[in-house]
């Protein structure tokens, strides 16, 4: 334990301010060491390497390799099909779980379907539909265990959003239903390609500050929207911005319906208290799980009793009873709408598929088993593209159901089929039964769903932790609210991308100084032991070196130089000599970051300065090398590591006086 | 020299085979270092340092410290009138030097005038009054001594071809006029807001690349659509791309006239030649100077003899004798076309403002002078402001002009003001000179100074050191071509954007190695002589970790994790133990990275894994700090380099095994 014990002595930071032996006075002899260039490759193999890094990181056919020809097929089987991987191992032990769950999430899945519908300007029937096929055809190809499949709030929201900017589904409904159709089958079709195009990095794009902020502001936009069904109001906007919806329920007072308010608000409450108890106490999931199918039996059978007498409260009237009618005849592949389906289908598919594949990443790692981003976007996809042509609108997996799914002990995507049976039994025979169903109801139910959208906690905790991933999120909290959906995504992925490209233009650039009695060379402004070298200046720069930052970087190593030139002078210390630029954290150089290497080596040249470089990475020596830069550096010009550069040169001034 | 020699022979890789000792049994016993935080600072501190890092980097104001008010004041003046800098100490010698080659640019001023004028569609007298007024402008306001201001083949072109995509030139000539000032008038305010702003990092967006790129595009669109003077054909088209050039070209073969062809063709080869020998030999740069003038003045001579011989060669005819006359009453601020005026001055303002700076710092670079791109950048764009008001069009600092001016010996922008007289004189008695100027070689003059625009060796050097970049010049080349100019350039920004993303987005992770009897830990695939670490797994991330990569990194790193375990079992040899991240060139992290850090210390934990932090940078460790991540990994979690990190937890395994 004995240097255990010395190591704890050591974690205070030296703030002694006693004379310490300058660097080159205790140094060791140093040896020096080569900078190596990578490996020669031709440009063929550094491609395919850069296209495997690129498309297939995670190596999937991985397993394929030295396999027999049977073995190889089952394995693609396996693959293609994640069946085939647990299916055999599946026994009845497995089977009551996921019996038993799956039951769970569809008392949960019949009246949110019902209710996303809606909030898609859909007939509620189509929710249940959605509910129904794409669960059965995830069951088949997708890998997480836990994901409840079917629709979900925001990629409602949006598509209604989106599609009613350009048709009225009250006046056009069957037009409305097409694009609706058209829509998924292109998100389908935008999600399979990811998948299979291995491009699903795209979806990183989506930040989760971007994320929050954009739930939260849909939250909001839904849950005010939803005023129009808790206060009973006919005549209302479809448009989703914040102004429009606020002032069409105060233009609308005359139309406001005390009897739903009250059976809305008393059930609002209702299905509230139920999520805080399930919050709370996990065990109690099915409280929560519960509530919705609950409020909606109580809710129908007082309307139904109540019929007579209040003729105010709106209800859902009839629904056709029967299986999902084939819809592929009303995919519409050519007209003026084609477009507005098109960019619908895309930014629905890209929103449903990140919180897909986020909702199975989080239950996989919560299990301890590894979900494919790539087969999962495939499995969503042909999931989409199958639902289009049977009458389902965008479907992925639910955060809210999955979470149910998983406490209530799901072991399998066996408990997808179990719901989607729960669903069939309802389709077939039980549609009668939601004659009743107040619109009301299902309102409560989608504020109730999203309010756990917003999540305060985590905006406060971007907020501490970094600044601009605030300012991402907040952006895209009030693009959504005021501006509109899909271009206050638009604006917070800009904001994302905008903070990166801001890094890499506005690069970080330090003054090392050394640790006495050591190598290591560290940030003189975060390390008060770290000493400067007498006649040296050490650089290091933060960043790739890029057309972007090498104007930047030229101005500000150059005022670096000038002021460290004017302290020593000041001081009287020994005159500036050499500058050694530490390119440990240069982890890539353009062409013209090559160039600003020459420029300054020039300018510092007229100056009498020497420049020196430190431990460039491989590509940039690769680089360098290439560009015949190097050459002009000469022997001298080019050491492994800072220490090393510092002990060479100091011998040879003093070889060389 | 003992030192010197042991370098040199320690040069070549070690490729022996030989058995080494592994690096924990030779390793000297290491102090263990704390990492410090930065200095802790305030938000509103913080935001401060980095804006004045963003907006500041040369800390403009840094002679103003410490000095009297009316010092200050004198030195301010300096700061926005750098004329007041050197005309204190200017001299006869000087104004000799300034006289000649003033005298020199105004021969090449004049031809290139007219021409670059027609170019734009625009009367070649506005070329002419454009070579008078801004430069005069500059003389006072610019801090570059060499530059040569007047109009430009690459911002006449993109004018030209914007503005006729809106409006015909000889349909319309008086708005089409109107739009030329107005457009000017906007690439002005916008170049001078950029330098106010201190946003000038914008035209760094244009990368090298991508300007080699268009710039030879734009030159062949050039020389091609010169040949409708070079024929002598009248009716052409006034589009920008490649095809419909050349079909015009052709279609109108019946319209070549063979006079026009053989005066235009000799008179091309003579500038050619002239152009040739003043390329090889700089000294003789007077021969490519003068060549355009005399090539005007024989030219106008043999058509003014011929002149009732040969009617079809076509002549620039009337030009109005006088001064600029005012033009801001033309100036255009509403009604339909106001969006294209603003668009092309825009466009043509930041490809003219990119010209001017790097030419300003090219010559500044190679006299040892500073050019300050931000003042730059308000002197451009005051100049272009007035150059609105009185005639002119978009102007900044030609690379010929100036190239010749620098070989004549200019020393200070006086050589500007010569200039500008010359063009006065002129502008008052010398325009019915002009008269018979045929069409012909005002084309001929235009392919001679686009065709230097085209860098073949450029490209070259662009494809062997970085293919990206190849990839971003030919896009921005082939775009221009044969899409549009301002498309052209948009999809080059974009690709060169993408690349910063791509790197970004896809970050070389590395396992490290020591390389023994040293504290020196490197890439195992570069440098043989590293080994490495039994038990121990030592992974590099080359990038900043964001929402962009997160989820790439933790697939890349767990495959890494998993193939190591893979490869000590295949060859027998002591299980991995601890993981050890090196952060030293991690430049910054977010919300989602730092999620990353915490999801992976978790799944390598269920592993019966460790994972290590080595040498965060501040931004980061900062970060770590305030998510409150660090308190997960404990004392033993964070360390200042590898070595201490391989050191204290090796010896901790043998205290407690």
């Amino acid at each position: 334990m004995g240097l255990n014990s010395n190591r704890v002595e050591n974690l205070a930071c030296h703030e002694t301010t006693i004379r310490i032996p300058t660097p080159t006075e205790t140094m060791p002899p140093v040896e020096i060491h080569k900078v190596c260039l990578p490996p020669k490759q031709t440009t063929l193999h550094k491609l395919k390497h850069r296209l495997s890094e690129i498309f297939f990181p995670d190596d999937p056919l991985h397993g394929f390799k030295n396999q027999t020809g049977l073995r190889k097929f089952f394995l693609g089987l396996q693959f293609f099909f994640p069946i085939f991987q647990w299916g055999s191992d599946y026994n009845v032990s497995l089977l009551k779980s996921d019996v038993i769950s799956g039951l769970t999430i569809a008392s949960l899945a019949i009246p949110q379907g019902i209710s996303y519908a809606k909030l898609a300007n859909l007939p509620p029937i189509v929710g249940l539909y959605s509910s129904f096929v794409p669960p059965l055809i995830y069951s088949l190809l997708g890998s997480s265990r836990h994901l409840a499949v079917g629709p979900v709030s925001i990629a409602s929201l949006v598509m209604g959003s989106m599609l009613s900017e350009a048709v009225s589904s009250t006046e056009e409904p069957i037009l409305y239903l097409k694009l609706a159709f058209t829509a998924t089958f292109f998100a389908g079709l935008f999600q399979a390609s990811l998948g299979l195009l291995r491009l699903g990095f795209i979806i990183d794009f989506l930040s989760k500050a971007t994320l929050v902020g954009f739930m939260a502001g849909a939250a909001v936009i839904v849950s005010l929207q939803q005023l129009k069904g808790l206060l009973g109001i006919v005549h209302f906007t479809t448009k989703m911005q914040f102004v429009p919806v606020i002032s069409s329920v105060f233009h609308q007072r005359e139309e406001w319906s005390w009897q739903t308010i009250i059976m809305g608000f008393s059930f609002l409450v209702f299905l509230l208290t139920a999520r805080h108890i399930s919050t709370r106490r996990p065990k109690l999931f099915w409280i929560s799980a519960a509530a919705p199918l609950t409020s909606v039996m109580l809710s129908t059978l007082i309307v139904f009793l109540l019929n007579s007498k209040s003729p105010r409260i709106s209800i859902i009237g009839n629904l056709p009873e029967g299986l999902n009618p084939p819809s592929s005849n009303m995919l519409y592949f050519s007209g003026s709408y084609l477009a507005v389906a098109i960019k619908t289908g895309i930014v629905t598919g890209i929103l449903s598929l990140t919180e897909g594949v986020a909702v199975g990443r989080t239950f996989a790692s919560l299990k301890n088993y590894q979900v494919d981003g790539n087969k999962e976007m495939m499995a969503i996809g042909f999931m989409n593209i199958a639902g289009s042509c049977s009458s389902c609108y965008v479907t992925t997996g639910s955060f809210s159901r999955s979470a149910v799914n998983y406490n209530a002990g799901a072991q399998t995507a066996v408990s997808n089929i179990v719901m989607a049976a729960a669903v069939l039994v309802t389709l077939l025979f039980l549609m009668p039964l939601f004659y009743f169903t107040p619109n009301v109801i299902l309102a409560a139910i989608i504020i109730t769903a999203v309010i756990g959208l917003i999540d305060y906690q985590a905006a406060f905790r971007l907020w501490k932790v970094d600044k601009l991933d605030f300012l991402a999120c907040l952006t895209s909290f009030f693009g959504v609210l005021f501006i509109s959906v899909p271009l206050g995504l638009a604006i917070a992925v800009g904001v994302s991308v905008f903070k990166i490209l801001l890094h890499v233009t506005r690069p970080n650039t330090m003054v090392l100084g050394n640790i006495p009695g050591t190598q290591i060379y560290h940030h003189l402004s975060r390390y008060r032991e770290a000493l400067r070298v007498p006649s040296f200046l050490i650089l290091a720069v933060e960043s790739p070196i890029y057309f972007a930052n090498s104007s930047y970087l030229q101005e500000r190593l150059l005022r670096w130089v000038m002021e460290e030139e004017e302290r020593t002078k000041a001081n009287n210390e020994s005159t500036l000599k050499c500058i050694i630029l530490d390119m440990t954290a240069v982890t890539a150089i353009d062409t013209s970051g090559i160039e600003l290497i020459c420029e300054l080596r020039k300018m510092l040249e007229k100056r009498s300065l020497q420049l020196v470089l430190a431990n460039p990475v491989g590509s940039v020596m690769e680089k360098l090398q290439q560009s015949q830069v190097l050459e002009s550096f000469g022997l001298n010009g080019l050491y492994l590591t800072v220490g090393e550069a510092v002990a060479d040169i100091s011998s040879l001034w003093k070889a060389q006086p």
